[in-house]
């Protein structure tokens, strides 16, 4: 039914995949809503999705560590939700809480251990409200971290089919049997659109493997990474004779690659667990 | 026929999850007895299970490097069992072999590494053994390990149920369908009977992926790990600036994560490979 | 349908696992011949496999970092394959096309990051290519790897069984239904024809996950791992005083493990994950 390889029309346009920056100043404040939106989620293949602001994988938030994130949810959909920040350390009790249609909830954090966390709804049964959509990351900057060229962001997750234009199916999700696999919540969308770069520029990847279900096994055809960072551990420095060919992820894990393209062409990207690639998990960077 | 979410009554007495002490002496002596045991491995589901001294995880031993253990393994069942200590490196020929009902056998071992190492029943099908509640730990101190306030180990493992009353299903573990993904043997025993600990308080948590199949991504709601110890190698310390959200293993791995709770509340821990959370792979910190 | 435990019978003879050794010179110049050949697999089951050089997995090619690969690739089959280094940093537009039966290509790279790399066709769809066969290993030596003993090396993959004769069944590797795990090519070979070693001697394991999709959870029963080495890091260390049990690794990921065995005696070898030891990802170490 869902058809990984498809071509999603001239008319498509890819999720922005550039890793925001930093924002200024040390108090981060922003609304988010929480929508259904009746989407295509593969070529010809329409969901009712549940979101953070209106796209799946909600916005990517990005800070240092000692920010302040100040966060208000409103629940501008029929069904309750409500959300957990990786982020940052405070009892769940009242931020996490799950909120009625039309009501609001601030959510303060202060962050204290760099990584890229996951976020995503908190109400129950999560594996539905995560497999409906319900994700994203927020990036907190190591106080070392390195300028690089280009910097990405991927945030791989499971697709599973309800009914055309319905929510995603709980059962098969229950059954682990995913209709697609996708980065930044379409499949193979950067085969079709690539993500730019040039060649001798050192890129960075954020990854983060929002599940609900399956391990990552990123990896970069004709690349490989001489930087590894994942769950707030350096794997790799450029400067270790060491290199990757995969960062390994499991659900809710997260980190970063960095490579450096030795000449233009094109690099296709993978989950390299080859029936993840084969049902989306894929896409291109066109070097120059 | 499971309902991870069930509540298990008002008499149910969860499995102590406190770590145990390093216990004074250099040998540790003991006797393992293996009993077959019809037990209740979830509100109203009733298995006939093979356990090492009548409990699903067997005890939790513990030690420092360079300490001898001396275990007698006593089958007081009516199949053949063995015993593998991960713990200890020593020639399988003797110390592994399967007993037969009535025998006893000794197992002697000097520890040199430290980590948490899986031990598990040596018979085959060890799917099955390992299955059907056969597995354990041991905990060998790194000679470095820091005092904390609170230390717990949970042991992740899978249910697959056989008719009521009789072992579990050998089938549906060749299928990889389980029934049940639990923490300490029981699904979400620590959602009912809460583990514990105080705002401010260190807490450690030693972490053992029994399997026999699935792999662990061990997550606390509202907590970050400061401290990520992963067989044998310290992937993250408090001075680190990174931290981690999950810890990630597959079948037979282990470890230990840190935290410090930032103030009083409920903080839900899983496997954040959601559909294993949903099948009992959660619990809760109960923290004053 | 395929025994995993079945005695492949006297004229078997197991693929040598013997690590190479690092040819000479810093120019690596082979020939690589895509063939198809039926062959068993496990006893009395017979498939025709796509393979490079008549094997599988192909050929373990081994160097140091700065050494130069020079590969022709020769199409001897009837259908298009290409191949894939991850060992080398290279624009994948034409050294990784497919090629026509008939044709050859020369695919040249310099290794520029230790560690073990997999290879693999390139042909659409790359499940089926790799699940059928075509997949192997470059080792690229740390600077600073120490002489050991023995050294040998696994690459684990599953087979997905197609009818007797035919290619492997692309539904089944598609539904992840494996028929079989194996370590080298052949369930449980190493069980049959047991790798040899000596008491005190320090034994290196390199291992490959090909995949195509699942994990590898490596386990020594009897030993443990005091050196680590997963995709260019150094996990452990034998000064460290940890150990590990398992090695994890996600779809293409590798590395190499370090043991001494302590005595004399027969030490089996596993993925951990038990459903994946029965169905043949099991082997033996015969110690002296
Ligand atoms: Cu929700
Ligand atoms: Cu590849
Ligand atoms: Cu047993
Ligand atoms: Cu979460
Ligand atoms: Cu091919
Ligand atoms: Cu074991
Ligand atoms: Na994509
Ligand atoms: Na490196
Ligand atoms: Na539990
Ligand atoms: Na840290
Ligand atoms: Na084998
Ligand atoms: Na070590
Ligand atoms: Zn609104
Ligand atoms: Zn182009
Ligand atoms: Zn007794
Ligand atoms: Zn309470
Ligand atoms: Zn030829
Ligand atoms: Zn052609
Ligand atoms: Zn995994
Ligand atoms: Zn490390
Ligand atoms: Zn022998």
């Amino acid at each position: 039914r869902l058809d990984a390889m498809a071509d999603p029309g001239a008319a498509f346009v890819a999720r922005d995949a550039t890793a925001p920056p930093v924002p200024p100043g040390r108090l981060h404040r922003r609304e988010l809503h929480v929508r259904e939106v009746v989407r295509e989620v593969a070529p010809g293949v329409r969901q009712r999705l549940w979101t953070f602001d209106g796209t799946v994988p909600g916005p990517v938030l990005r800070g240092r560590v000692g920010d302040t994130f100040e966060i208000t949810l409103v629940n501008d959909s029929t069904l309750d939700h409500g959300i957990d920040f990786h982020a940052g350390a405070v009892a769940p009790d009242e931020v996490m809480r799950p909120i009625d249609p039309g009501q609001r909830l601030t959510y303060r954090f202060t962050t204290t251990r760099a990584g890229i966390w996951m976020y995503h709804c908190s109400t129950m049964p999560m594996l539905h409200h995560i497999g409906n959509g319900m994700y994203g990351a927020v990036i907190v900057d190591p106080p070392d971290l390195p300028r690089v060229d280009r910097e990405f962001v991927l945030v791989q997750s499971e697709l599973y089919l309800g009914p055309d234009g319905e929510p995603g199916d709980l059962a098969a999700m229950q059954a682990e049997r995913p209709d697609a696999v996708v980065f930044n919540g379409y499949p193979a969308q950067y085969a079709h659109r690539p993500l730019p770069a040039r060649a001798g520029e050192r890129v960075r990847v954020w990854l983060l493997d929002a599940g609900p279900n399956r391990d990552s096994s990123f990896h970069i055809v004709g690349a490989q990474f001489d930087t590894v960072y994942r769950e707030g551990h350096w794997e790799n420095r450029p400067t270790d004779p060491g290199g990757a060919q995969v960062l390994s992820l499991t659900p809710a894990g997260g980190g970063f690659v960095e490579t450096v393209f030795p000449a233009a062409g094109h690099y296709p990207f993978v989950s390299h667990a080859m029936v993840d690639a084969e049902r989306g998990a894929r896409g291109l960077f066109e070097v120059r």
